[in-house]
């Protein structure tokens, strides 16, 4: 079945602006240009495939042709970045491909930004972090290409490949340290220390004290931070203790700015690159930068067996 | 009129958790025992107060409501502190005082964090982050009781209190300012170099450039990237310019990793401090410490004129 460009657009664009006005200021159409489109697309493939609701919602039918404007229009632009030869940085950018990609908050600080520091000058990046809005709901409905997220499970028409496990070290100030657990690291200990976690979804630290007390215990003290500076911060100025990558607790650590509460005890979250099952040199290029990157920065996996959760 | 805080706090949980199973869980009681509260409260005030989508969402005069519980809940847990001896950070926390507080990012990852390294140990932080949604939307309907954002506007039943501006320099790597800026600062020039924004929403990178040019021109070249860690480490890495905070940027601009694209010239965004007119002692507690970490990292914002947007 032949699609028409013009119509995905429309659609695509509907979604992500929200409603047929600001898509049709987007594709400086009028909006009963969108709405014609919309419905002749909508007859073509017999279903509904937007909820005329505020803000408009893709159908389950309308979020598969809304991954498929995505994909076509990477496709088009790769192919036109093929038969021109790719423009300088100084040009103006009619033809410059746009990678719309889900990282989560602790690789978005730490590793990613080498993965694309060094990307050719016709290729803008369109970040979104992960903790907003799952990364799998954004692959499905087309927002994004490619995310880094520790969930394991496949989207519909993705593709996932492990990336290599985050470790996280759990630290507190040195005089945090000795006055919270100076009575070792039991339970009712684990109960009265302040700690950071970063939102209400952040089960790391409650991860990590299951695996030194031996069962699932409270630690009612907890302080939301949704920042990993401000964690970092905060962890150092003494609010609470918390789990932080070791590629940004190492440098505090030798600087006896932080310690750890048990050397030697660590977590690792496996990170995966979940990627549209679609072959474009733009996309295999990001994949190849963000697994040259990752392999760099985070602990190797191994293939089989449970999820580390202590060291 | 006299409310039951059983009925406000049934109403507070559907409204944060989303549905009153989950309220339910939170509360330790049966959803139908939560659905009689709202609805017992309901009658009482005469008015719907919750529609009962998914999520549930609050009425105009339910989210008069959600924050009144909320209010009430600081000022039951404030009383309770005075009344019992505060407990030390040693005890379990039945009493503790949270504070829900949105804070823009560009301030959480810089001075606030020092506002509240120190606080009381029977006081526990909720931050959140004022990208992911409006600090008004969040003050209007009760998730947060106070709120560091750029917007003057007072929500009802607020205070505002101006903090100082936060002064942003427009910055690049070395080489890539001697590369893309080779030409002057005019608008072709600015047409051409990538920048960096947060998200869509921020205007910043465009306003500096209209106050360079002397008017308003595109910037097609705009890679979105929405983690101040990130922005600052891409901008050193050398993938476009941007505009950071100068509490931020000063070391890096010292240590000559980052330079002004024109020496001198900054933005300066002022920021306020948003607060439920309510007076308790923990969010006065708050409030000065808000103030005075504010005065010491942010620039003095004259009390009248137009903001500034020139050095």
């Amino acid at each position: 079945m032949a699609f028409d460009g013009d119509q995905l657009s429309a659609l695509a664009a509907v979604v992500h602006e929200g409603s047929f006005d600001a898509a049709a200021q987007r594709l400086h159409v009028t909006p009963s240009a969108v709405s014609q489109r919309i419905k002749a697309l909508e007859q073509q493939v017999g279903r509904v495939l937007v909820l005329r609701t505020r803000p408009c919602r893709p159908t389950d039918d309308g979020e598969v042709l809304v991954r498929l404007a995505g994909q076509m229009e990477l496709l088009g632009r790769d192919a036109m970045a093929q038969l021109v030869p790719a423009p300088g940085a100084s040009r103006a950018a009619p033809s410059s491909r746009r990678l719309p990609v889900a990282v989560n908050d602790d690789s978005m600080s730490t590793w990613f930004p080498a993965a694309v520091a060094d990307l050719p000058a016709d290729v803008l990046l369109d970040l979104r972090r992960e903790d907003q809005e799952l990364s799998a709901d954004l692959l499905r409905d087309g927002t994004v290409m490619a995310a880094v997220t520790a969930d394991p499970r496949a989207v519909q028409g993705c593709r996932v490949r492990r990336l290599g496990a985050m470790r996280y070290l759990a630290v507190a100030a040195p005089d945090r340290r000795d006055r919270w657990f100076a009575d070792g690291l039991g339970a009712e200990v684990f109960a009265a220390a302040p700690l950071l976690a970063f939102n209400r979804e952040d089960g790391l630290q409650e991860r990590f004290v299951a695996s030194v007390v031996g069962r699932r215990t409270t630690t009612p003290h907890v302080h939301y931070v949704p920042s990993q500076s401000a964690f970092v911060g905060l962890v150092e100025a003494g609010l609470g203790w918390g789990m932080v990558p070791e590629v940004a607790a190492a440098p505090l650590i030798s600087a006896g700015a932080l310690v750890e509460i048990r050397a030697g005890r660590h977590l690792d979250v496996p990170l995966y690159w979940q990627h549209w099952a679609l072959r474009t040199p733009t996309l295999d290029d990001l994949t190849e930068r963000v697994v040259r990157a990752a392999a760099k920065a985070l602990r190797p996996v191994r293939r089989h067996g449970p999820p580390s959760t202590a060291g």
